[in-house]
């Protein structure tokens, strides 16, 4: 199923440039930084759960799919209450009843995902990791489920083996600031070498839109020690929070806000709004300006303790309300929509935009900005990087087309390499290579066209594939 | 003039796959599903006029470009006052005084057209058609002229033949809900066998900006029986002409509002409000309320009768206060302006959304929105489907741009294949052909890049050709 | 370093059409009808300086790069009040103290340009000026600089011997309305055959926001003998300045507002504005209406005086708050927006859109509006022509989009040809090669893809390169 040359030009000279920079990368470790896989599994290490479970459930690139095409949630057993089962959990959850007959579904509509990455990811996993050759369909669907059902059983499908057998430096999943960390902890306990980092994302306890927001700001007081009911004690307690993260070996955090906007209160405004916040009187307004403030203290206390910001704006969630309501969040139903960049983080990098110490990676969800907002930004302002494409746009062509919108302006530098940003552990692999043969795409058609000598070519696949990353992410 | 493997890849493999990948649909029949020819030619099946009344005077697409460059309607002697001839109205119109001369400039300016899509549809014509090989320029001019109005008066080139000729196997127009589809009976009792459908546009009943509104629904009252006056008789009324389009053949509805906005009112607010409009008191935001309300009024309807939705908003018409007001609508003038899609239709979607039976097909001007919101969309909601790239974007670089945009989001069976949205009857094939070579290019390239199998791509090319269209529509 | 065939397609057939229509045009004059480089140089004739401050602390594109990494404006030696040195001002300014260290932090950092257009036009520079063959890097660095430097000596790198070894036709400089035109008039009258003509640039006299805005109006009223303090008296005197551009060979205006906005106020309103704006007592929504008022003023004044309008909006200047305060203007810190055309232009196209007299040439930052709104607007009203890529689109990928974006609807002859909007004159050979390789690839892709024949690439090649330069500016 999986041609040596995929995703390579077919234009031969470019071709052949393309498989020997790719030659130079592939092997290379695979470096995670942001992504959200499970430390529990690595402290557990049982096996992952039966295909349907493992890869259908879970990954809502497969069912909203199939649900755009009518089938129903129903048919595909997937549970109408919160929490549904983690990406291949193995601790399990509700058992499905007729996991065959779900799977045969998904097989028998396996054409739907012709085109998307979705099929790349899997056809991976399938192939490289179960190694089945034939493609999946109504035809070869048991033949499927038994041979991957089996081998999850096996020794080498393990979760710790299979990170070794990835080849993983450093994988970083995402927190709850309120998160103990218990299983990273475990894990650094544990004497295995593999390297898990936590990433801190305070969304529920900095968003006051967040389902539980109060009940959260209540709970970090308790972790800290902190008076989170004062403006003051509130930072602090984040702070404390942040320094926890870093000491388990965080470098990071992560801000998930429905837009980028920042704001630059002086201390007794930002106070009084807080105040206002906890009242829970608070407007959508007042709410987004909270939010707002709190991504210029975020970036205030990451001068302080060396984490680097990611901000991922621009999505507007649980947009299919009958859905939200049955099912909860992660359905599949977060739409983008416009983001604005150049107004909404003027206020922030007014107070810190040339601190050189500090460092924010930008993420969108719509492409426009990228050569019309972001890559001036990042081409300016020495803190800001820009993420790879984001959810949707991790494809072939949102790759492509985030190259050629963003490097004549940014350049390759002010990137930082790739972020698989999956729940899904075993496609991990899988979205590395089609990003390595993205990039080796890429670079191939510019030496191919005389921009670039093949010499510099070879030293950016290596810096867009380990190196930009472990600069830009501190790891 | 035509070369075989136009629109295809230069490069070699590619190419060759291509050729295989249209070879398989190239004689498929024309589905054309929505557009604006006239079901009159194919009663009366009387010859089409002279080429200049044909193919100059009624092709905005042809007379603003030449108006762009400083030519005046006055020399393509376009008459001031509507209604302006029909694209080939075989019934006429006032006579053109100078048919050579006019015929002549449009010749001499034929170099304007390099690179645009009427350039292709042209030659097309031309040459399949009218059997001319040489390029249309000053210096051939005349023999042009000659040609074309020769054939015209032959029996081969009457509406009928050609309608065979081209393998139509479906025909829609679009029709005023008022409109009492005479044609369209006539053509149904001739015992011809020609499949011409109707297709439900209420716009100039529904929208209170539509010039002649309030006549509309006051004559929607006398055509239906109903008081249109009251908020139940009028969506009453409006519900027995929709059965009486579907009587006549039709399968879908078509809305061209300005913008997406739906709205859900509780049906007291929705009474209030359509009382102001009948008052002639909604100001220009209760007339986008009505509209908004009505597009969900229309999904409601569509849910008990089957008709599928198509709607096609953001275009700013009749930019050109000047020419509106001396020539009126549809003068090369409309603009499209952004579009918001995830916000617009929330209100219509949390209302019925998640509705097995309904289908609503989604058009844009804005390709912003066909990465960021539409394929999100569609991939995500089961009654949502992509129409094909529209008006400007009905172009080789346009559809390209809607495959690459749309596919990895939405995967290819959440689109509905091509729409010729013509009122130029004779481009049909022109247009169905630069879309079939459009497809076969861009399935080639993903074929010769590995990441599709050639028999997917012989599947696809013949739904995206005909299987998906036929479904959509439910033809 | 430079290869012969760069920028062309990789594809063999494709390629060898692309160097044939390149060869067509590669020597042909060069038409520069827009850019920021200065008559003074023409008039004194003085060797250019060093190589840092020819090529590095003037160019916001060089320097704007390095600062993104980290590299402090401190270490490049750019002096930190305004005005800063212009680029390769042979006057000079203050001197660099360490040119050899500065020399070697840009060279040290070349690898930052990878893919950048900057990268294009130094490579160029460097080797087809100063005969330099190797790759500039930290070793190459100081041969680079002592070479650089040798040959900016030598009397055929003067100037005027450049300008005529360029093959430059003509040079268009960008001009205050206040300033007296002396290095114009000096070259005309000195016998010296280069032909280098002003454009008149109002903003500093027609924004409110325009630093020492309330100076500009009253040296106006100096300079003309107009009383600037009434709403007439300033319209004469800025028809006036016009005049004076015009016979001193200027042939266009251009406009740098943050929007395209534009109004039709009647002469009262308009009268009433202008007080208000000049007592000081505009906000900032009173200073957009004026600035949109003026754009209309100037089109009715090139209506009457035959100058051609450019329009260059949508920059948010001087983003970097900390960075203005401390260097001022143009420190690479300015950061497109989203930009209208649609609606901001119809007040001023309501009035003048027909008028087969006026030009206006329209640039975007906002790619975005390319196929939305500008293309069908130029492909419609007679006075609209679309602007080059402009800015950070100025480059292989940006003009690639451009054409992409515009030609199927605008056609090519709706647009104007190439600017190269530079402050680095020895850069124009470069930038204008890159855009008529870009060019050449553009039109040899769509004669390879038969959708063009040869004959017609050649003719546009031509047309592209000075054709419809010389017929849009007037030249």
């Amino acid at each position: 199923m999986l041609h040596e040359d995929r995703l390579f030009p077919a234009e031969e000279k470019t071709r052949a440039i393309a498989r020997r920079l790719y030659d130079g990368i592939k092997d290379l470790p695979i470096v995670s930084p942001h992504g959200h896989t499970q430390a529990g599994w690595f402290v557990r290490n049982e096996p992952f759960p039966d295909p349907v479970t493992l890869l259908v459930q879970p990954d809502h690139y497969v069912f909203r799919m199939l649900y755009s095409q009518g089938i129903s949630l129903e048919e595909l057993e997937i549970p109408p209450q919160r929490p549904r089962p983690a990406a291949g959990d193995p601790a399990g959850s509700k058992p499905v009843k007729n996991p065959h007959k779900v799977w045969r579904i998904f097989a028998s509509n396996y054409h739907l995902f012709r085109g998307t990455p979705s099929r790349l990811w899997l056809d991976y996993v399938f192939e490289k990791l179960f190694g089945l050759t034939e493609r999946l369909s109504a035809k070869t669907a048991d033949h499927y489920y038994d041979t991957i059902e089996a081998k999850l059983g096996e020794k080498e499908f393990l979760p710790r083996a299979l990170f070794e057998r990835f080849r993983i430096e450093v994988l970083a999943t995402t927190d709850s600031p309120l998160d103990a960390l218990a299983d990273h902890k475990a894990i650094r306990e544990s004497g295995w070498k593999g390297r898990i980092v936590p990433t801190f994302r305070p969304d529920p306890a900095v968003d006051p839109a967040f389902p539980g927001f109060f009940e959260n700001v209540a709970a970090l007081a308790k972790l800290t020690n902190e008076d989170t009911a004062s403006w003051r004690g509130y930072l602090r307690a984040l702070q404390a929070r942040r320094q926890f993260f870093k000491a388990m070996g965080g470098t990071a955090t992560d801000h998930g806000h429905p837009t980028a906007k920042t704001a630059n209160l002086d201390e007794s405004k930002a106070e009084w709004l807080f105040g206002k916040v906890l009242e829970g009187d608070a407007d959508a307004e007042h709410q987004e300006l909270f939010r707002a403030q709190m991504l210029t203290e975020m970036a205030r206390m990451s001068l302080e303790d060396g984490l680097v910001m990611q901000i991922h704006p621009g999505s507007v969630r649980n947009h299919n309300a009958q859905l939200h309501e049955r099912y909860g969040r992660d359905m599949g139903a977060d739409i983008p929509g416009p983001t604005d960049y150049v107004h909404a983080l003027k206020p922030l990098l007014d107070r810190f935009g040339n601190e050189p110490g500090l460092s924010i990676i930008l993420f969108t969800l719509d492409e426009t900005t990228f050569g019309r907002e972001l890559a001036p930004m990042a081409g300016h302002y020495p803190c800001l990087r820009l993420g790879p494409p984001w959810w949707f746009f991790d494809s072939p062509e949102g790759m492509r087309r985030f190259r050629e919108l963003v490097t004549e302006t940014a350049g390759f530098y002010n990137t930082v390499g790739f972020n698989d940003d999956t729940r899904a552990f075993l496609s991990i692999p899988a979205r590395h290579d089609v990003a390595r043969r993205s990039d080796a795409a890429f670079l191939a058609r510019m030496v191919a066209e005389q921009v670039l000598d093949e010499d510099e070519a070879v030293e950016l696949a290596q810096d867009l594939t380990v190196g930009l990353v472990r600069k830009a992410y501190r790891l």
